[in-house]
């Protein structure tokens, strides 16, 4: 079927997955783009696909052509996707035992970079605060190069998770800028939650206190601060080795 | 003076000075907001300073003012700058022995993250291959935090400037996903080179060819690659401790 309009229920609906708030309580996310689709019917959690008049497309799934209009309006991308798909989100909720912490984090590139070095550096559980980016945002999704269905992620209130995450014996360890304790004074531990904050405010003040240990990255002091993506990647990867 | 035509000498040459090559010809580049002119003030390199109709400004330095429209045209990021001024190219052209080198370089984010991450981790000078998006790009300088006025950049021809390295005895080291000794093999020396590539292609094979030695970064397979402003960041803070 070729679908003409923009005001086609269906498309109306996958536009409403633009938004965070509708899209969690769905449990569905939009994806854009080969890869991801691809990733979505190999993990089973596709549910819709759309794709370009013009354009055809072999996977064993059907879909629906649309217009480059109706393309468009679905997209929060500036290249418009050739196929757009919808997917499930995988929600298991099990908390691991290298887990990451984002508090407040804002940018989606940052997000999707982090996303990205967790795969890399064997984190097995991904926790957003509330008041992060969404990790289904479309700019989230296409920094982490496809990496969203290789990891396991979880949205919720990170004062409550980080209890549970003591309760199960597991060092919390928070990063600042003003800590006294430098990254190589860090014990190497096979189970630890490390927490990153905010790209301008930091972790929290009252989420810190909740914290057993709480590191810094040493830098020339020319340098105010790094880039949130960047010292996750310096951490995740000392605690990986 | 309130400027109020697009079309004045002065604005058209700032607009062309946004070009990547004119700039460099004239070794001056475009500047946005005040963090960057205060640093070029501060440097004693600002040579032109224009302010946004309805601003004032406190610094020691004469300026001209404009209207909403030509600030603009002035302007290649999204947000219009209150202020926005030329400043020197500061050109000292001296190699140090902390050197980072970027092959191919395009992504402006990617570059502005390589140099803070190498402020932050003192090296000393920068090289950018002449097919590298240019440091004085305005989306570069937005990423480095006005780290641009503490740095050393040099932009030529990395395999000449590779032998002149050699020639000093430094060592020379390349960065490969493919290469067979991980980043924990590397001795920490306190002279070298290191090189990092494009987005897509990494480390030309003819500049891999050059080198003393050639790293990778052990990662979980899962992980195809690392962004390349995190790698930087991975390998110099291994360097630097």
């Amino acid at each position: 079927m070729l679908i003409t309009s923009k005001d086609n229920n269906r498309i109306k609906e996958v536009r409403k997955l633009l938004n965070k708030k509708y899209s969690l309580q769905k449990g569905l996310f939009v994806i854009e783009g080969e890869n991801l689709v691809e990733e979505a019917i190999k993990n089973d959690l596709l549910v819709e696909l759309f794709v370009l008049d013009g354009y055809s497309c072999n996977y064993e799934f059907n879909y629906d052509t649309v217009t480059l209009d109706v393309m468009k309006s679905m997209s929060d991308l500036k290249s418009t996707p050739r196929l757009l798909g919808v997917s499930k989100i995988k929600n298991n909720n099990k908390i691991g035992n290298k887990i990451l912490i984002l508090d407040g984090i804002q940018d989606p590139g940052n997000a999707g970079t982090i996303i990205r070095n967790s795969v890399a550096f064997d984190i097995d559980t991904i926790i957003f605060s509330n008041d992060s980016v969404s990790p289904y945002n479309e700019k989230v999704l296409r920094s982490t190069g496809g990496m969203i269905f290789n990891t396991n992620i979880l949205i919720g209130n990170i004062e409550e998770l980080i209890k549970e995450i003591k309760d199960k014996n597991i060092k919390v360890i928070g990063t600042s800028l003003k800590s006294s304790i430098s990254l190589e004074k860090l014990e190497k531990i096979d189970e630890f939650a490390i927490i990153f904050g905010n790209e301008g405010n930091g972790v929290k003040e009252d989420i810190l206190n909740l914290c057993d240990k709480i590191v810094r990255i040493d830098m020339n002091p020319k340098c105010e601060s790094l880039n949130v993506g960047v010292s996750s990647a310096i951490i995740l990867y000392y605690l990986y080795k």
